[in-house]
């Protein structure tokens, strides 16, 4: 089984950190996104969609996404966890990602400061409604949801990476800042982490 | 059951297709968008996300967010069906919905065409994504999956009428063009369209 991702992409380190968790041992491939990589048309042939990560099995099925379903067992539960998910999955990331802050760019006129502006402003959007969603409720435990990892925690990670790659105070996400803490201990985030990939840049 | 949303939201679309493809007779609730009408405190104690849809259970619990779990049996199948409806819900809607637009109207000084121009471009990019990812793969079948409804086509009916609003030109995602007919000809999308809501306007 082969994963190809990049070192900074937020999509593949949500995969890593599922595939970690399962204990599923992989061969890791890497495209340069900055080098525009995912457009080349071998790798266009696998996943049409032109993001990574793709999976790709040993019978040749790809697999493309990454919101791995690693859920609790009750209904609400999952329920709440799907929903916890889509905040950095949805509602952050695909705003804040690089082919939107380079289209505003070129587009738009924005200098790097002005893109990450407007990628700070949809990171703290998302985390005041992460943050009001997990403080106080009941169900969040030492992870987004009860004392083991889920899906919600596997997409609020990488997301928090970002947030400090683009200066975001964290300090006004207090139990996000907790729950991040208690992933980076985990021997299956720490390992996906960006900077310990084989492709990492400085 | 309560359903809030509103009659134009595509995430209370896609729940609206599932309740009735389910058969799950609810009660509906509203909440007018352009008026702000989801940020008003009663609603945010229930949603702090402060988007719709909620749908709130009788035992009190809320359940928000919007990517019901319609999926095929097979595990192949079922990351197939999960990765094309993250198309709509994370790559395309969330960079093209009316907050993103309100902000770049605020803050780019964007006119409303300028808004426009915006979301079709994400639109196209996504739906080119859709289509490479659907156009002669063997699993596409009557609907993006197969001959029934999955969670793929409750993502991309919605955006369709979105593509339709901000004038994207359909006649180049012939498939897609193709499975969008398929799902409004079934009574459980037919009925969930904007303009069959008891809040709807013209």
């Amino acid at each position: 089984m082969k994963l190809i991702g990049y070192f900074r992409s937020s999509a593949a380190f949500r995969v890593r950190i599922a595939l970690n968790l399962k204990g599923v041992v992989v061969e890791h491939a890497f495209r340069h996104l900055r080098r525009g990589e995912h457009r080349a048309p071998d790798y266009v042939a696998l996943n049409p969609q032109k993001l990574v990560p793709a999976l790709v099995l040993d019978s040749g099925e790809v697999l493309t996404q990454s919101n791995p379903p690693i859920l609790p067992k009750d209904p609400v539960g999952r329920a709440r966890v799907r929903s916890l998910a889509l905040i950095p999955t949805a509602d952050i990331h695909p705003i804040q990602n690089l082919r939107v802050m380079a289209y505003l760019r070129d587009k738009y006129e924005q200098s790097e400061e002005g893109t990450f502006a407007w990628s700070r402003h949809w990171i703290e959007t998302g985390f005041e409604a992460y943050e009001a969603s997990v403080a106080g409720n009941r169900h969040t435990g030492a992870y987004s949801h009860g004392d083991q990892p889920t899906m919600a925690d596997l997409c609020l990670a990488p997301q928090v990476f970002n947030a400090q790659r683009f200066k975001v105070d964290m300090s006004r996400f207090p139990t996000i800042q907790r729950i991040f803490a208690t992933c980076m201990k985990h021997p299956a985030f720490d390992a996906a982490q960006p900077a310990k990939q084989p492709d990492a840049e400085p």
